[in-house]
This record gives C-alpha cells, sequence and structure tokens, in this order.
C-alpha cells in the first residue's frame, strides 16, 4: 500500500508516533502514581497497543514486539518521562503535537497494514483507528479512566479521516504516495484544530432531563444564549 | 455443527442479537456520558467482542470483523440509542427480551464454532460462554464498572446451559439441529427466569463478618425469615 | 527449550503455579463482592490470561485452553476459594509464597516459550513477564482497581530478572536445564524478598510538588530521617 513511500522515511514517522505516544502514557502513569515499572509499562502500552490490537484482529503476528527499535523507543519514552515529567507537564503544547502527528502516522500505516492484507475499506478504517486510538484507551482502563477518547475531545474523528482517505484511495486504485500523505496531514491539522478550539463530539440529545454535558465552544456558546434569553 | 440449519437464518438471528447487545452497550454509552464516537463504539464492542475474544482464542482471524452486515448492524445500534435512548430506557422489557435473544443465539454459535474448529467439549462451553458475555464483560470495564455479568443476576448460567447442551450432543454424535435449537432455548428461557424472578447466583458463604450481599430472592427470604425469628 | 526438564515435573510446577494464581484470583474476587461465577471466572483470568496474552501475542492458539488439566484446575482454585477464603485470608503467608513459586515458574515457561518460537531474546523477556503478570493485571482491572503490579511492591522486577537469566543463556548458546532452574530461583528467592522486606520500585521523582507515595522500607527510612532532622 505504501509502497511508494521510502520505507526509511515510514519508519521514522512511525517510531516518532511511537515515542510521543509512549510520553502520554508514561505521563498517565506518573500521574497515577505507579512505580518506574508501571510508568514505563503505561508507556510501552500506549506506544504499542494499538498497533499489536489490530495486527491480533487481522490475524497476524504482532510485528513491533519483534522489532527492537520499538521495544528501545517505548522504553526510553518510559525513562524520559521518568525524569523529566515536570518538564513535560510545563510543555503541554508540544507533547500535544507530536501526539497528534503519532496519531496521523498510525490511522494511515494501520489502513495500510489492514489494506496489504486484503482486508475491506471498511475494515481498514476501523482498524486504523484502533491503531490510532487503541493503546489510548487501554492507559485510560489501566489507571481507572473511562476513556477520555470516548467521552471528549476531536481524536477519534481525525484518525477515522485519515484512514478513511487512504481507503477510499485504494479502492479507487491509487496505491501512490498522494494519499497516505494527504490522509496524515489531514488528521494532523483537523487534530490540531480541535486542541486549537476546543473542539468536541457532541453526546445523544438529552431528552430524558439529564443535565447538559460539559461541552466545548458549542456548549459555551449555548449556555451564553441560554444566560442571555 | 450446525450444518443441519439453515445458514440465512443462522445470520438473520445472529445480526438481531448483535444488534441487541449493540442496543445494551449504546445505552451504558449514554448513561456514563459518551459523546456519540463513544456510543458508537460501546455498542460495537458490546455487540462484537465477545465473536472476535472467541476468534482469537481459537486462533482465527475474527469473521465479523470481516463483514461488513456485523459492522453495519452495530453501527446502526450505536445510532439508533444515540437518537432514541430515552424511549429504549423506558422499554427495558423488550431491550432485555431482545438480549437475552442474543445471548441465546451466541452461546450456541460460540460453541458451534469451537467445535467446527476440532476443539474439545469442555473449551467449546467456555468459548460459548465467552462469546455470550464477552462484550458485556468489556462494556463494563471500558465505562469503569466491576461487570455486572461477575457480580448479579442470572447471565452466564444460561450461556453455560445453552453451549453446554451443544456440546454434549455433538460429543455424543449427534450434529444435528435439534440440540443447537433446544440449548438456545433454554438459555433464552432461563435468562428470562432469572430476570422475572431475579434470581442471582449466590457469593461465597460469608463466614469473615462481611455484612450480606444484596441479593434476590432467597436473600429477600432469608432477611424475612430473619427478621420474624 | 526446557528440553533437558522432565516435562512432568514442569506440567506439575506450572499447574501448582496455575492454582496459586488461581487463589490470588478467587480471593480478590471474594473481596469485591461477585458471585460463584465471577469468583471462578477471576480464579480462571489469574491462572490463564498471562500466558493466553503471551501465545496471542506469539501467534499461536493458547495451549491452556486446550488442556483440561489446566481448566480443571482454575476451578478447583475458584471453588477452594469460595468455600476456603477465610482460611485463605489468614493463611497469607503460604499463599504469598505458592504465588511467588508461580510467578518464578511462569516467568521462565513463558520466556522459553517465546524463545521457542525464534523470538529474540529482548521479546523472551518481555514475553516471559507477560506471562507473570498479565493475569494479575486483568484481575485488578476487572475488579476496578489500578493495577498493583504497576504501583508498588517488588513484583514484576522478579519476573524480569528470571525471564532474563533464560534468554541470555539461550543467547549463550545454553539450552540445558541449569539456567531456567536458576532463573525460577532468583525470580522466587527475590520475590520473598520483597514480600519480606516490603521492597518498592521507586516512582518517579517527585519534582512537582505531589505528596511523596506510600513507601517501603527506603521509604520509611527516609521519613525517619525527616523527622530526626
Amino acid at each position: 500500500m505504501l509502497r511508494g513511500f521510502d520505507p526509511t522515511l515510514i519508519l521514522v514517522l512511525d517510531l516518532v508516533g511511537t515515542f510521543a505516544f509512549g510520553l502520554s502514557g508514561g505521563l498517565a502513569g506518573v500521574r497515577a502514581r505507579l512505580d518506574l515499572f508501571g510508568i514505563v509499562v503505561l508507556a510501552a502500552v500506549v506506544g504499542l497497543a494499538g498497533g499489536i490490537t489490530r495486527d491480533v484482529l487481522i490475524g497476524i503476528p504482532p510485528a513491533t514486539l519483534r522489532d527492537w527499535r520499538y521495544l528501545a523507543v517505548v522504553g526510553g519514552a518510559g525513562l524520559v518521562t521518568c525524569l523529566a515529567h515536570p518538564a513535560l507537564e510545563r510543555a503541554r503544547r508540544p507533547v500535544d503535537v507530536m501526539d497528534a502527528a503519532g496519531l496521523a502516522v498510525f490511522c494511515v500505516t494501520g489502513a495500510a497494514t489492514a489494506l496489504d492484507h486484503h482486508l475491506g475499506a471498511v475494515e481498514a478504517v476501523i482498524l486504523g483507528t484502533i491503531t490510532g486510538i487503541g493503546g489510548g484507551i487501554l492507559r485510560d482502563v489501566l489507571v481507572r479512566e473511562i476513556p477520555v477518547v470516548l467521552r471528549t475531545g476531536l481524536y477519534a474523528i481525525p484518525a477515522i479521516i485519515g484512514a478513511t482517505i487512504v481507503a477510499a484511495a485504494h479502492q479507487a486504485g491509487h496505491d501512490g504516495i498522494v494519499f497516505p500523505v494527504l490522509g496524515a496531514a489531514a488528521c494532523f491539522l483537523i487534530r490540531l484544530a480541535g486542541l486549537l478550539f476546543e473542539l468536541n463530539v457532541p453526546g445523544a440529545p438529552s431528552l430524558t432531563g439529564l443535565p447538559p454535558r460539559p461541552a466545548g465552544l458549542l456548549g459555551r456558546w449555548r449556555r451564553r444564549r441560554r444566560r442571555s434569553s
């Protein structure tokens, strides 16, 4: 699928994404007061679990687990978090941007891996999305949070869009280098826009008298309208 | 295993079960205040995770993930929950009956799939039960509950009985259509009886001075006896 | 890998470890007020999940699920816990020693299984560790705790050391009986020392003004020094 691509470039991007995801896992571990081992495990979980889940669901042996470079990168991310977590907490913005880059790479390589194994377009979108968000879901389950990606923020939607662009291009017979780049760029930019404007996916329309959900821009606008009326 | 069966009928039953399980997942998502994406994910998890876990444990590529009909059904269940959750909350009874039908179909098809792949009878019972209850366990973990099927109610026992009937019949050389129907019917009716009479599996005998567990019929009867004595 | 070994001895040790892990799962189930089914499920999860996860990650069908002896042992552990949990709670020490033996057996057989399937040394260490601690992590997730092995105590480190001894010996061309025994012994003794002296893996250095973590010997010593100064 990504044959037109320079394999070294893909590897480097993938390792950068894995490292960024590892930092996010390590920080969650520090916040949950885990010990050093737990912090490294959480870094590894967030960096690798999405791709491992994808491979298990496709029915192939997980690739990252057999590649020392990925293991070294998540181990390094865990140790860096242990040592530098106060600096990382202050540098939320750069970490978020790196995380968005990781999401963009993962959704595209995830979808491409699925297409390489002859799965359909819809399955490729699902597996690309799982590659992108699976690690974060497991992170939240392990530190006993309801997965944030299921609750709020614009995190899964960019991944779905990026994977969809790759799968649709493949479906249409375009297997070149252009559409994966386009998919990753779309995912990256939408994710950044979501961070910048605090966008959220809406919840179920609340007709049962439940109090309104904590919401982003739209919610704030609605509340303002309510107050002024 | 289910060769005597009309494949279309099995498919339809399986899709109905998947839809019912999807509704249960979607409702859990609405209650946990997830966003639209989270609600659809929870519907997919409850509808598909049991069968996917079964396939991974057998060592075959998950079938439902490669079948657009299952994906469409769980997606539909998620969207229906988003739009109609107040109506679904009011209609607990029909939803519970559909869920019981799903459990009945899943435990039988799960056990049959295991037997088709030459696993033993005990393994077939375990995998049939996992097919039936796995999605609900994952649903509760994701919304940060202790899985209800492990705590209370008569949910796993009907699935075990249904799967046991199928596995025992296979062991005895009966591979026809009768015993799967019997197993599904037994599971369905025992589950309905459990709902109707609020039956529970007892907990460990409480000799350590722990206060008694909240219990169903039997517990209420015991409490009444205690008060009157 | 463990070819020099008496297979019956390995099986017996493995079943003893599975039983000990099953007791730990059953006790967690009793404490979380699960019903009888839930207690047996938790015993099975802790006894089997580590090895099943290892097999899925290697890409082979889970072996224990196809072996009635393992299923009988975890089922038995669950039932024993149900009946005898007050006695087991009082006998924490013997149960902990059995659990340490289980950890020692699991990390060694886990690493050996990975090496048998031609994975590298680092992967073998990771998979040996997962075999040892995976069940306990899943146990804690199911009863809604942050996994204790990620937070405190000296539990994963002994498993890593045991698996490392096996993998390093294999790497160096020693495939005999000596190093697996040595690895298991090292894991067992370090785990016991950890229990005896309440050793903990340190957390991330706390430079952000977070209050100090609850700690073992080292922490107590530090607090004493602080008070006396």
